[in-house]
């Protein structure tokens, strides 16, 4: 079922969506396999949406709207005005076109379809060759201890504007989540020729993904490399609350950080060219480090990064067997 | 609670909607409430649809399209071309503005609403001072016996263009149905000064009303005048089924025919000018039969017909008290 050579890709929306995007322009269609956090997914208006899917298939689709950095370009909001007018409470912002597959979502559910199946179905349509696979199929759901209370992510993220200050994360289910079947099969594929963590907040958008039980155990048993993107450049988030997060958690807000957050669960670390003279100092760990542009402004630098990657975790496959340590990655 | 001189109006959709919207521009906005047929609602998309509510809140609104005779005026079309995209089945086609109503109502509902409640709500914040009520709280749905097998009413309506042959019409639910709180409280308000039954299907908007069990019986017991205005004019029907649907029960497609259906429970008849030759004949009946423009044109059509209903209806209170016969309503 898996072809060999396939790269699994764990990633958040934006960001790591970018590299997903650049994944795909250089591997062949059947051997890219991208799982999305699904943390992040919550209700509104009854409907279920999942915004990490969402800006993953959107991105990948080519329909995605690069100046807000979500939801679809050429939107149009009818819907939302008539919303208003009705008196919803607006506090999230759906478009059109967006609506149609958070509507068709949620009817495939409650009518008994996995996630898995339906974010197949819609990826499918979307005209998209590579697979977008949900974490899991069972609600995990992050939630955010702060200094205005516990809040649900979309809270923190969309009504608060990530403005409240952060003392904790946790992944609300991830206990007795299991990985979606076909992660499950490519965590226990020998044909896996990497594992990329896109560079996505690795406290918000990768930790849910290996919190699921057997997750990081699988990973340290699979031979495939497992590469890091840093998603800290010059000791800033390319977007999003990465640095604010860490900076509020105590964690210098460095690539050096988040490979020690990583630490015991990946073979290479990629930083960009700019923090290029860290790598010096992180090599001393004993962690493979790559120098990369991973500052992807073009669909050129998606796609360069993207070789980089996998050129490194080519190189990484030949090195000998590295001594895996007991997995200890630490999920706030 | 209820006003006196209150007047309740039972309807269907865009026929049984013009007479309504003729009552609201006549009477003082407290005084009017409208009874709408769920018959017909159905699930879209996992969303719930109430065709006739909604025809009435659209056209109480003003922002009904009078040319489609469903759906709103300067409706777009963007959540139904990315849907279909996405492979739904577009045997229903809902517009943006049309689907902010159904998401919201069905996130209300799924919230422990009574649909009730959220019509209300709806209906407010459309800008409508009449009551808008369901008939029931209670789902009753409307199937029709056909040559093609039993069909939901949209089905018959939309998906099978009203062609199949109609040999039976049944409202599953209806026995355990009961009429929605405000309706149950006006049949039993000592302050009604009339109930019209609007010139809508006879056998498929009024009847699910008079099916929810205790409706028929409560009617017969107020002292206010029931009133039908006829749906046929000189043998047909001004829109939909009606008249195809009566001749294939074997019945005349005659206004007398119409009133013959409603014996029992009506106290008068408004017959379409163009028929009023049969006046005569039917005051033979015993039954009030009173003679107007019932084919509603313009908005001053609607209010004429609204006029001529409740002068009617006056007369009616004032004339000695009817024998009110054993209700003998035959609902097919």
């Amino acid at each position: 079922m898996i072809p060999k050579g396939h790269v699994v890709a764990l990633s958040g929306g934006v960001g790591g969506a970018k590299l997903a995007l650049g994944l795909a322009s250089v591997l062949p269609s059947s051997q890219l396999s991208i799982v999305a956090n699904t943390g992040d997914d919550f209700e509104y208006l009854g409907l279920h949406i999942s915004p990490d899917i969402d800006s993953l298939i959107y991105t990948l689709a080519g329909v995605n709207n690069p100046v807000t950095g979500w939801g679809r370009a050429n939107e149009s909001w009818t819907f939302m005005s008539e919303a208003e007018r009705l008196g919803i409470d607006s506090w999230f912002r759906t478009g059109d076109k967006d609506l149609a597959v958070h509507v068709h979502r949620t009817s495939r559910l409650r009518s008994g379809s996995s996630l898995s199946a339906v974010t197949d179905e819609i990826a499918r349509r979307m005209g998209i060759a590579a697979n977008i696979i949900p974490m899991s199929d069972d609600p995990v759901r992050t939630y955010l201890e702060t200094d205005v209370g516990t809040l649900a992510f979309q809270d923190y993220f969309v009504r608060h504007g990530c403005k409240p200050q952060v003392s904790g994360i946790r992944f609300q289910g991830c206990e007795t989540a299991a990985p979606s079947p076909m992660f499950r099969q490519l965590l226990d594929s020998p044909d896996l020729a990497a594992v990329v963590l896109c560079p996505s907040n690795p406290y918000l958008s990768i930790d849910p993904v290996l919190s699921i039980p057997g997750v990081v155990e699988a990973l340290a048993c699979n031979k495939a490399p497992v590469i890091a993107v840093s998603p800290i450049v010059q000791g800033q988030a390319i977007k999003g609350p990465t640095a604010k997060i860490m900076g509020e958690l105590g964690v210098p807000v460095t690539p050096a950080a988040v490979a020690d957050h990583y630490q015991g669960l990946i073979d290479g670390f990629v930083l960009d060219s700019s923090d290029g003279e860290l790598s010096r100092s992180m090599a001393g760990t004993g962690l493979a480090v790559e120098v990369a542009n991973t500052v992807m402004q073009s669909l050129g630098d998606r796609a360069s990064l993207a070789r980089t990657v996998l050129e490194f975790s080519r190189r990484l496959q030949h090195a000998p067997a590295r001594p895996r340590h007991n997995p200890r990655v630490r999920l706030s």
